[in-house]
């Protein structure tokens, strides 16, 4: 397992609602750090106080918020992932990626994140990342902002 | 154990911002799939673009998104969840279901789904399910939805 | 480690979107109940039907729903989350908090709650708690309250 936090970079619109963005991943599991994409989405969407929700349409990979300043955080976090949930087990699944499926109902599916002044709303040291658990694969992140009021 | 994926039935219009679902479960632990209800609501409040909102009131079952299409993914996680939090522990709380509250906290009391075009936004595998911990009962499921733009 | 609910007391609005919440605790690990304090934000937002949202700007504390009557249920909770992750393993990140961190992605940093009639929508035995990884600390919870409609 590697943790690669490579920047997703294909925005591709769909309307003026909800974009989409195509994120590759490289291993089997990895942390992609997709921040910079979803700050630009929100900040492309002109709204100045709302809320910026993040949602991912697979069910063997998730979403979380954590540390993307030390690179060693995501690892610990896919490390323990993988002992709690390991890919081998007694599973009824016959597709051998049972441990994705988990995975990705423990870290969930969705975000919600704050929008003031026009930006994402996080702390100094978080970082939104996509979880893959079951890759390599092309996955998307929808996005979709909702001006507040 | 039986993952029992039986679709909600009974919807009753609170007002007109907030619907309740009625979700009878079987097992002590199960996961019932309530997409059907949660996309009939979504479609029946008129809304085209915006956020639909699935709470659950209780503090002994919990929402997640994952695969519909085969039980066995559903009955994986399940296995796994009991396996990681087994019923009987070195628990202080004295009602017998302390496995219940913390799986409802691992998996989580709220979802967010896009709404587009009318209609909830999910992946081609994705269902959204009621997790039950600690049935049989009637649980309910709340769902908001609003307007973006 | 000790479970302390004391109420979230320092309410300072931001501005006319966001609130902070100050919240001082006390332990390394702790559940501090900040139910009346998000419920007082969202009465004195004025919105009648709508959503709250409830973020946490940290990476090593999350968010949870649980019951807040028996304060033995967010004990269990609490030291269930610290068999599954313990404090001290083979971890790669070198600050000794990688336990926080892959807690506080367990249980997540956001939550939305539904708002009715201008009241917080909880079940009956529902609290909202801040989830203490890496405490003693003062910590920051945003509520973001948006109108539906």
């Amino acid at each position: 397992m590697k943790c690669q936090r490579a920047i997703a970079q294909s925005i591709a619109s769909l309307d003026k609602t909800m974009n989409r963005v195509s994120v590759r991943t490289h291993q089997r599991k990895e942390f992609v750090d997709i921040t910079r994409s979803v700050a630009d989405c929100a900040e492309r969407s002109g709204i100045k106080h709302g809320l910026c929700v993040i949602f991912v349409p697979h069910t063997t990979c998730g979403l979380t918020i954590n540390e993307n300043a030390d690179p060693a955080v995501v690892s610990d976090i896919l490390h323990t992932l993988e002992k709690i949930v390991p890919e081998h087990g007694n599973y009824r699944h016959t597709e051998g990626n049972s441990d994705a499926h988990i995975q990705s109902s423990m870290t969930g599916h969705s975000l919600v994140i704050i929008l003031e002044n026009g930006h994402l709303q996080l702390g100094t040291w978080q970082g939104i990342f996509l979880c893959e658990f079951d890759g390599p694969r092309t996955r998307e992140v929808w996005i979709h902002c909702i001006k507040g009021g």
